[in-house]
């Protein structure tokens, strides 16, 4: 019910929670669990929704699995998202992520924010092409 | 000065607008320049710098084309700017994007934009291993 | 003048920003100031007419007031205001908010800001009934 | 792979975009489809997987159901979304909100946001009670 | 009650509407109430409430009435309320604002947009002799 | 690579940094570097491409000194990135922004996202003084 949650080890976790972080072990092939899910653990139903979606989209698809988290991070920078911009540059590094490819990412972020602006600005009408 | 820019034609453009008209035609290798070139001309020395940037950013690097585009759409899904999100849709579409890549990019923007707000509302700390 | 504002402590406070720390304790029947009121108390003017807006706009009405008070949050967590976030859980609380609202409340947050931009990133138009 | 995705009727669904739709109206006891689902339907993964959470999340709880829409459109407010707060209000009004709790939720809104900019501008530090 | 709220014109105005709406047109010496003014009068408390906060703060004071417009249009950009835009860049016309103001105003919005970015996104902490 | 980024300092930086810092110190006619560009410094393009940015949007023209850095504060408000609030509320005040200037720029920083979400929440159609 507090605004900073505390965080459930597993050794403290209910069935439930423990079933969704197995899964994430398994998943992950690694032997531990990050913060968020400790987090978000205090509700269970929460936890097992979020780790599904998580586990849908970021999974094997038509994108390979560092541009995936390059978007993560991105949108997380955008949003100012200290947290996620670590988690997710972590992960984006494991999958092979480099310096120079996360530079050029957050190059990418900050044009993009203000383009959108002058866009915005000066009421850009949307060329018929586009369309 | 209006909120709403008029668009500069090429016809009615300066010598120091049609320069950087010419130059984004032959980078593009296109015969035609989109709104946001012709209401950005209001102001030659943004026309110039911005042009500049776009095509120091999204020339050639570490990053594959349709990932630099697909960046661009995300934050601009994320920032809620609807010509931003048409123009880099297209320009991505020309460079190779497929609709399951689209798709599977925009999943990535709903669920980052979620799990933000969730890491935010649960004051979650930084685990000392993405430090 | 800071970034950083000094707090301004019920001792030190001119009259001009007892009288408001005074109206504050009276109405929330407290007998302590949060630190919001002190950093705006650096501004008299924007003290008196911020708690002037909060008192008619958080007071009695057609919501009852844990639903205020979560609506508050809710916002702050989109926004990323830590301490707001804090300080309406904390009145939240107070009022009678259950964890599992506070649970429930959150997943919308989360939901609302990825189906935000789902829609913003498909075009959705209007419906007709919702006209 | 449109920006603006084409809207899928019924008619012309696929049996697992049906199957959604089908959900969508007897849980709803409605007999349309808006438009959001539509366009999500060009990504039939992602239209089971979105209503699923929105089942989940939007369904009966710790919160009543006109203050899960009102939360619902109060972010969308802060967003932007256009079509996110004509679809939750006319939720929230076939619901039961009245005018007037719309008008207070929207000051709500307004209040909230401007706040949340003035905590962020002074740098007001946590209070140990909000801890 | 609804989204998009119903124009309250002048003619159809109650007593506590029209003496807020003579109150507008008397300070900013006008014959004419622009729509902002005229959808929230669906809620007479908030008209009066908000167009007292508006009076307050955009009246004369430390700074100049264009710098003032100019910063309702920054703000206004940076968040995509393209009402607010049309509106306060109006004002600031109506003020004196030049066509290379309004064109030097963008540029800073645009570029503050992407430093802010690239500082979250850097994780840049906050130097001694700032604080 | 990291999402927090080394500092790079003057006695470690490379030739090609060393010129920006250079520029840097000169322009703004001190002898130190903030922590901004020595985290940019990590990426040697953005150092330069991004400086050059700031120095001709930021340098001498239409709008006097002090308004330029208080739009970037408004901007930074809004956007919740505490480094820039507080990197160009030094700025601003090395310029002679009074205290008073301060608090009323933050003033009409909580205004106008009040504003703008209203606007946005009732749907104001643009009135066509302002076309």
């Amino acid at each position: 019910m507090s605004a900073t949650a505390p965080l459930i080890e597993y050794a403290d976790a209910s069935a439930e929670v423990r079933a969704v972080y197995d899964d994430i072990m398994a998943t992950r092939k690694t032997d531990w669990i990050n913060n968020f899910w400790k987090a978000l653990a205090n509700d269970p139903a929460s936890l097992r929704r979020i780790w599904s979606n998580i586990k849908e989209v970021m999974g094997p698809g038509a994108l390979d699995p560092v541009t995936k988290e390059l978007l993560y991070v991105a949108i997380s920078v955008t949003n100012g998202c200290n947290y996620c911009i670590a988690s997710h540059s972590a992960s984006a590094r494991a999958k092979g992520m480099t310096s120079a490819q996360f530079a050029e990412m957050l190059a990418i972020v900050g044009l993009a924010n203000e383009t959108n602006r002058l866009v915005t600005g000066l009421g850009v009408p949307v060329d018929e092409r586009f369309r």
